[in-house]
């Protein structure tokens, strides 16, 4: 199966920056964590603070702008358990399509009165029905169906969370001239200029994020490492990725996590990215995963869903099992109900 | 008196960007709020991401540069309700320098700690002595004092806010080639792009960061319309530009609000900044700081402390007040306590 190249993530990211920028995906930054383990210095990329609170939001612009004129009027079509979904609705708003979102009954109600306030149309049906009646209502209206992740223009969206990872990692490694100049005596630097060592940490669940950001980093920076990171109760991947081959989990086993965002499996196509770009798949605890939440609210003012938060968690909690390097965790979206972000902070 | 100008900003932007960029500040991006009222669009200005959690780094980062190398082994001494402590205590460890930090008893024991944690040493007094305390440090040591606001290397350093916010809103509103060209037909562009009026909302407590922002955007946007927000309950800053004189509210008075980050009084300095520069300050009522504290976690996907969401308060409930324009609402800080975050989304 071909792959989505770095020219594609590339491409991908020229059409999201000539987007008004107020539509657009924000550049989120790089956070540094004051208080990480020096000998591994920690950043996290916030992708929680997209306007739709999560990275779905650059593959579904990058699908969208791809429809053709002609088509634009029947719409678009969604299934998914609430991100994606969201990120849809924004995208066919932001184009003036009407959007169809399929989600599931467990959905959280957040993600979905988010797409509703958003001018979609909302269909809640069983998790395991979601993908064909999404096909349904393709085929009934002639609507474009923007895949979750088993989809090359949303694989490449997602690709260029990788790619701003990578400038800013430059920006932070440059040589340290770095104001010495200006004081006579420099401020300390941080270990991120001297470590050329570099794991990048990112959630795994039907691996649109993972493929797209693992192709941009190795790309670049072959020598860095790539880990997905899955809840213990939704390990699918991990135990697939170990076997060489797709191994199916019952959509009832999945769904067991409380990182609701987490519970599909990789296609075809995204399993074969995550063999050639993914060095392993770390798990982590339901316990560890709201410990995690509640950490980033109190220590980095950041407001994480739990599916949000299981890289942050396997750096707290999982360390010995990751290279002793310079981390990136995406942190990939921050849509939790209130009452969910209540209980981890009250832990 | 002489005012801080737009050039020193600029160096002291160029100052803080020459920093490795793992110790200077985080170069915070403009976030585009979705769910805001369509004809006054709404960006936040997260401060509150800064690595010591607020703004104060950057003018703490900036005066500390700018202490010579005969006298750094005699250290940095602050006097700050928290957030400029604990920022004093960040600059003073990247130039390897010891820190003090006087702080009142009132103090919120989050911000307390993580300076503490930054290893500086914390002398804790009465609200009222906490100036001459510093000030007796600072002779007794021959150490440097690094004011809260009222110095022109802060006030400097405060003011890159501004520009990074001039910067950005740049990118909003350049023209609308915006990706036509690549998608035969582009997204619909928002009010950023058209608008050419702009408002600027800034909490208000020594002045110090208003006095920085003022001038950044007042320089470059005369036309800009930039506004103090300050709690009812410490609203001298608005009596006194009001009345065109500095008018002083007794210290118990100005410590009964939540927002404990904006009970300090402008200085002969920072209120001469802001008759220039500033067109009005707006207060808000302690219920409506709670509200909006909560609205940025629920919603937007910030932790802001009280002191920070003062602006979003504003923008949320005093919008009568305020110009019909697309307003920037600087979160200056988001050192909250867990228990009071809690408070504040369970309202």
């Amino acid at each position: 199966m071909q792959l989505v190249s770095y020219a594609e993530i590339a491409a991908a990211r020229t059409v999201l920056t000539a987007m008004p920028p107020s539509v657009g995906p924000v550049r989120t930054p790089l956070l540094p964590v004051a208080d990480a383990d020096p000998a591994r210095p920690l950043l996290l990329k916030p992708e929680s603070l997209q306007p739709t609170g999560a990275f779905k939001i650059r593959g579904a612009l990058h699908a969208a702008s791809a429809v053709p004129e002609e088509a634009r009027s029947r719409g678009l079509v969604a299934y998914s358990s609430g991100n994606h979904a969201r990120a849809v609705a924004y995208a066919a708003r932001a184009f003036g399509m009407p959007a169809t979102v399929v989600v599931p009954h467990t959905a959280p109600a957040v993600k979905v009165a988010a797409a509703r306030s958003l001018g979609a149309d909302i269909v809640p049906v069983d998790a395991a029905e979601r993908e064909t009646r999404a096909h349904r209502i393709v085929e009934e209206r002639g609507a474009t169906l923007v895949p979750p992740f088993d989809d090359p223009a949303v694989i490449a969206g997602q690709g260029t969370v990788g790619l701003e990872i990578l400038e800013d990692l430059d920006r932070l490694a440059r040589p340290e001239s770095t104001g010495e100049h200006l004081t006579g005596h420099g401020p300390a630097n941080s270990g991120f200029a001297r470590s050329n060592e570099l794991v990048v940490l990112v959630p795994v669940s039907g691996g649109g994020l993972i493929s797209g950001i693992g192709v941009a980093i190795k790309s670049v920076r072959p020598e860095a490492t790539v880990i997905g990171i899955e809840p213990e109760l939704a390990a699918d991947a991990q135990e697939s990725l170990r076997a060489g081959t797709r191994r199916q989990w019952p959509v009832d086993s999945r769904t067991r996590t409380a990182a609701d965002g987490l519970t599909a499996e990789p296609s075809e196509r995204t399993f074969a990215h995550m063999r050639e770009v993914v060095d392993d798949i770390v798990t982590v605890s339901e316990a560890e995963i709201a410990e995690a939440t509640g950490y980033l609210a109190r220590t980095c003012r950041l407001v994480a869903e739990r599916s949000g938060a299981v890289t942050t968690a396997a750096y707290r909690h999982r360390g010995a099992l990751l290279p002793a390097a310079s981390t990136v965790a995406v942190v990939s979206g921050g849509n939790i109900d209130v009452e969910d972000l209540v209980t981890v902070l009250a832990d």
